[in-house]
């Protein structure tokens, strides 16, 4: 039984997998209230990723556990201490440098499994950029909450409304994955009660204390459970396997 | 009767209008399908912009004509000829030294109004990079289809179902305010019919032929009319409005 | 009866021109004294290129409306408000990039019309690294000033001594330019009398107040006039006229 | 009982550890012959600096598993599927950004552990960079092997020669920490034994194959064991303590 | 008696002349013909720096003997062998990171000699840059010939009409400078007779062989005399005496 | 009798001689105590690069002067006025750029021959990154004192025990090279005694005065001769030619 971590495989056995599926986990250190560690975005990106290599026979490269700014409408923001926001210009090198890497090692196809919204421009840019000089392999790229169907989300959101992809941090969702897929990680007896959150439809700069709840959450995470968060894990790993296997 | 464009005025005259709002729009060159121009998006920041600083005595800054990367889920991509892609890198810059320049000059309040969806990441890269340096300036980003509220929708889409932001390009709401925007520039026999397109939750790459419809139309335009492009340009003026002056 | 200007026509009208050539205006900022407006090197750029596509038959890119620093030998320089003065690293990207979207368009000339001269070394700089890239395509460079006969500079300067080109900043060649293109945009009552500037053949750094007449003229604008305008842009037409023509 | 890893606590503990050291570990993604995995290096900067941080009631972040590129004469190159070698100036913008990052969170000392040899020039700059403009924070390098005595040296090395540390990859020292620190990724059946690797005083490029043995090791590891690699790790982590508390 | 050079002098004898005037030479390598050396620019940089440090007692800094890119309308271009192009980011970071240093270092008034005409562009955007972080110290820029005046002008072209300074590339008044200045390194037997070279209004790309005369020369060298270098020379430095006299 | 310096000749003499090696020495301006001068490494580098030359029939560029930052631990630091230090980044760019142009005019051989430790991981990233677009030339990379066979050492070292390269700035080798290479740059009257330096196996920043000897020596040149100058020497021109003969 081999692992489906690059990390934990030799030169070697990564040679004999290479015509297969290669999976990049994209996360963040990044706050994510009293009750989830800044591990979130990079434990679900790891989790995801390994149970989709699983299905898939892939391999998961070493997940890129910082990541782009953390804004105040989508995150937090970068007001509490330990968010580490990497620049744009630093996260499009990083992932262009490691993408052009695997495409000259002969690796036919790329999936870049994203969990921290703010990250995705800049992906998609270093994507595109590598994409021009290798034309000849495919790199996909996406995210487990664009490929949720509206009667999963219902079920997510059976006890409170959802509140809008951009307030679910540290909400329903991030926490009933957690509790899923690292409930070692999540305190429970932490989770903060309403957040009283108004999003608002523009960005304001200077970022200053106020313009998020003193939690760090955006909504709320009653309601959270591991099952919900089993649900949409196993949702996400058959939608993407369903993109992946359109390419191959 | 002063013109409340930067390009328009002098140097003295812009010395006298520091203390009130200056307005940026940003564009796209960008394919529109077979009845709208390149323009598009430039027009629609623009003209919009216009009719904000006449309401708030503000200064429009010459637009921003080129944006970043046209990207085949919501803008028909880089296929079509005479779309000018600008790199993610490109335009931080750019907008970074423009908002740099405004900053030394002692502006206090800068609204960045973008029309390309593509664009948005990279403006709140820059804005976020001269913010640290520049806390004294308030610097706002916003565009006119996240401050529509539903009753504004709904009365845009009244005979057409909305498809969802991703797919109004050269739609229902692109069209009705180039109709109402800059009408000689609209070929309204040109307008294609079902677009027929189907968009996907993932990014694939390299971009090839077929991923968009012919016509670089992700959705129908049927039903566009200058009255629905004046009762959006009116609510974002109106919510422009609003959100500028809660921070004046 | 087409727009020459790309910005105006479609995607499908402009793959049928893509065999003709491409000019791309570059202007500027930039600060041009008490009677002249911001736009003044962008309306040249702009209006020059316009009347050349018309002979030719080519299409006019949208205007670059920023540039390169202005200099206190030059053009007054970055101490006037409003002046937005571009790094140089950013004016290369920029050229560059849409240089090369052109060139992967399938453009045969682009000609590169730069009414700022500041800008040049850095517009050259771009044509430089995607000429090395795309040797297929021709990229000409050139400005209304350098294509001036000795003839037509004689008659410009008929009644003021000609102050050589670097102090043509906001004077008599410029004024009239914009008195013929642009004459709603040129405040006659307010060009500045003598100036009284002395140029000087070195850079100094840091740039102070009173390097520069309070005015931000360099020269007199004593003499302009429209017909002096046309002649200048009527020559430079003609001059560009016959550039490009000896590359088709 | 905490974890000593910041990816697992939520941004409230780190706000009360801020005022202890932060340990940032530095590895790789690079071959490490037939019996060890791609994160060797990885494995042992975090196994060494969490042992480090129970120590001194530090903080680790999330280890940096891309590093630069791996060279013939120090790591076996980089035309081993598999190993991902970053640019020098990504690494470089990546560990500014961090390091820049915990700077801004009031850190007071950083201490940079890295594992890869190959990346020490590129962190040291990124520390050069952030240090000039954070002079309050103390920010410390170092690595494992350096810090090790002769006397431990000769320990290590009773029954083979000590081959330098150049061509200590994959062998002796590198498999015996892995022994100690992550068994279960050793396969010590597969180690090669002799390589006849004869280092050279010079580097030549381009790198081709035969400038490397064919396993990717440089040196045998034969003699390794775990009571060895416990050795090695205690010796350094009681190193880094002294290093630390000198500027604590 | 201490040499000009800092080169050849130790930290502790730059200490002391800190306050003085410091010298940064600029040149190029870059053909010159077949009579004159690669290093003519920055010999002739090199050279009038020294007689101008003897004169106010300054320092002479290693010469830049890099510069960018050579153009086929003043200095012939890259297709010749050995001429080396940097390009334009790359000249900036250089002079940025050496004249930066310089400010940390407490020196109070730089003077940039440079003598290669396409370096100008993008050495004054490293002095803008640097002088903006450091408006503490005075920087200056010039040339040897643009100092020049008419009369001496007059003088060096007694026998031969003055080409126009883009032209005086491996002509007379280079020729003459190293004749002065180095004549071990001119092959006065091998100066070109009729170049022939008619220069154009624009800038044309790609760069192919044709556009410059064979030899790299524009115009002739005919008439060239150590006396004419001697003469250029000391008017320069006279002229950039008194330069430097006005900011100390 | 032709110089070896590519400086001295034409275009027409290197284009005669582009099919040998190219060598290009690396130096600095860097503090090299009281008794030596700033040129120290690029005099060692570039004389050492000559004597190469003669033998092999090679052409020797023009020296690179400036190099990447000292080091406290290598080379004393920035502390001292008068050394410059290039950043990473600009240095990489600089060697890029003149290893590109040599590739681009048919060099077949290039070898960098560096005598600053701390350029060389910066020179390696810029070979590498050449190499992988010009996979034709050889390029080359190394130093005088790694290719020092053992017995040498132990002749240069006969009265003083060596302390290790990284000590031996402005010590027993470097003093003994200049005394060959550039004796009248030698102050023998100002070496310092004792320098009492002890190293540490750590980097730490900020650097702060007293963090390397006042003198900026960090091993006693005591015993240094011209006689061990002319080893070294000797033996790095013997072993270069011995390298490059390998792939001749």
């Amino acid at each position: 039984m081999n692992s489906v971590f690059m990390k934990d495989i030799t030169w070697k056995e990564f040679e004999e997998r290479k015509s297969r599926a290669v999976i990049l986990p994209v996360g963040s250190t990044e706050q994510h209230s009293f009750h989830l560690p800044f591990c979130t975005d990079s434990a679900i990106a790891e989790g995801i990723s390994e149970k989709l290599a699983e299905k898939i026979g892939g391999t998961v490269m070493p997940t890129l556990c910082y990541g782009y700014k953390s804004k105040p409408m989508s995150g937090g923001g970068p007001l509490f201490p330990g968010t580490i926001d990497l620049n744009g210009r630093t996260l499009i090198s990083l992932a262009e440098d490691i993408l052009e890497e695997l495409c000259l090692d002969g690796v036919k196809l790329i999936f870049v499994n994203n969990a921290h919204y703010e990250n995705e421009a800049f992906l998609i840019e270093a994507i595109d950029i590598v994409s021009r000089r290798h034309p000849e392999v495919t790199i996909l790229e996406s995210n487990w909450w664009d490929v949720l169907p509206q009667s999963v989300i219902d079920k997510v959101f059976d006890d409170v409304p959802f509140p809008g992809w951009a307030l679910e941090h540290a909400a329903v969702t991030e926490t009933s994955l957690m509790m899923y897929l690292a409930p070692q990680l999540v305190k429970m007896d932490m989770i903060p009660t309403e957040t009283g959150f108004e999003p608002v439809p523009y960005h304001k700069y200077p970022i200053v204390k106020g313009m998020v709840p003193e939690s760090g959450a955006l909504a709320s995470a009653k309601g959270s459970s591991a099952e919900k968060g089993k649900l949409i894990t196993d949702t996400a790993v058959d939608e993407f396997v369903k993109i992946i296997e359109r390419f191959i």
